[in-house]
């Protein structure tokens, strides 16, 4: 009998424990095995998710962006010796927006049970606070860095809005957020909305939906501050 | 001082509470003015959520697809009484796939405080455990009913994946899932992956991602089951 895979959702801001359903709780206190992003953030969300195995009987494994193919294999060890592993990233659902997608596919196809915890998503939680279409809505990930491209981008992801009116979801580096912001602002029509979602679930959480128009009259700071951007109409 | 408006994710199934954060059963002890898709679901969820209140002190309104845009405004008044509202959807996050949105968006346009709570997504849900491509996807709500036009719809979503790699998710009415499988089936290219997420967090949740044609061997009985559909490479 081989294990399951539990893909557990960590939290966007560790200050909010009160974000953490008891089925994460229970979960964990009966898993040994982890595949994390980061193995340090990994030991902080579980203490304050509630474990009480000592960590010395903990296995970790890294599973990030410098994981070969190769070695994805292997992490799914533990689960054909019929131990259970829970996949953990650095923030919010594994293998959406993060790594961890090859890990489940090749989990499939090997006839691994998968079993995804509800929790949260920052793309979700800025799709329902936007008030923009919920209906229908594409998730880009990240713009590209070059500014030529993201112009070109977001041009296109406007007129793709025009075009079927389908949400247009996209994330950037924090860092580069006011680069991002500032071309937004340039290219698109006076009448488009753009919701900012900063720092969800975070002290200093700022969700909006304006024109941007109105972004213009005055433009909020949320350079390194954790953000998702939407178009709607 | 305006009330501020929460979004409250509920449950896919209702017989698993454990996946009810803490910061749910906060927020329904301190609200009394609720806006809910179904008044007797919203209810049920309430307590199985913790409620400690009395029924007979909440102020239930119900926004569904026969809510005129007149009526949403009134749906609004507590707030500009300073009393917070809590926005509760049948399953799942409030306005995503569901009504709402029209509510939220108002809410930003008169200045209303909105806040999310993080909770359980069908769509995320399944697609962080369909192993498919999380960094780029779009969700298209229903297919068309209407067979020949579902049948292009299916073409077309094909191609848009063959072209960039965007996972494609869409979901139907139970009743009417054995008909949508019939058509991916015969109509999708054999190798193309196709995850079905049936009934989750359900006693008979069955997540799983194969080709079509590992699927057409034994296509599996997903009738009245509510069910999320994705297409990957």
């Amino acid at each position: 009998m081989t294990g399951t895979l539990f893909l557990i959702p960590t939290l966007l801001n560790y200050d909010a424990p009160e974000n953490i359903p008891q089925a994460v709780t229970d979960i964990i206190n009966s898993t040994e095995n982890y595949v994390v992003e980061n193995e340090k953030s990994a030991r902080h969300f579980l203490k304050i998710a509630g474990i009480k195995k000592s960590f010395d009987s903990l296995n970790f494994q890294v599973l990030d962006e410098h994981t070969t193919p190769e070695n994805i294999s292997e992490l799914l060890k533990p689960l054909f010796e019929g131990k259970d592993i829970g996949l953990l990233s650095e923030a919010g659902l594994p293998a959406v927006a993060d790594p961890g997608s090859d890990l489940v596919l090749l989990a499939h196809d090997r006839n691994i049970t998968v079993k995804p915890v509800g929790g949260m998503s920052s793309i979700l939680m800025a799709l329902m606070a936007s008030g923009l279409n919920g209906q229908q809505f594409t998730f880009h990930g990240y713009l590209p860095k070059e500014q030529e491209r993201r112009i070109s981008k977001i041009k296109m992801l406007e007129q793709q809005l025009m075009k079927d009116h389908y949400t247009q979801i996209f994330i950037e580096t924090p860092y580069r957020n006011s680069h991002l912001l500032k071309d937004i602002l340039k290219e698109c029509k006076p009448e488009t909305l753009l919701c900012i979602a900063a720092s969800i679930t975070g002290k200093d959480e700022m969700i909006k939906t304006k024109s941007i128009s109105e972004w213009k009259k005055s433009v909020p700071d949320i350079h390194k501050v954790p953000a998702v951007f939407l178009l709607g109409r």
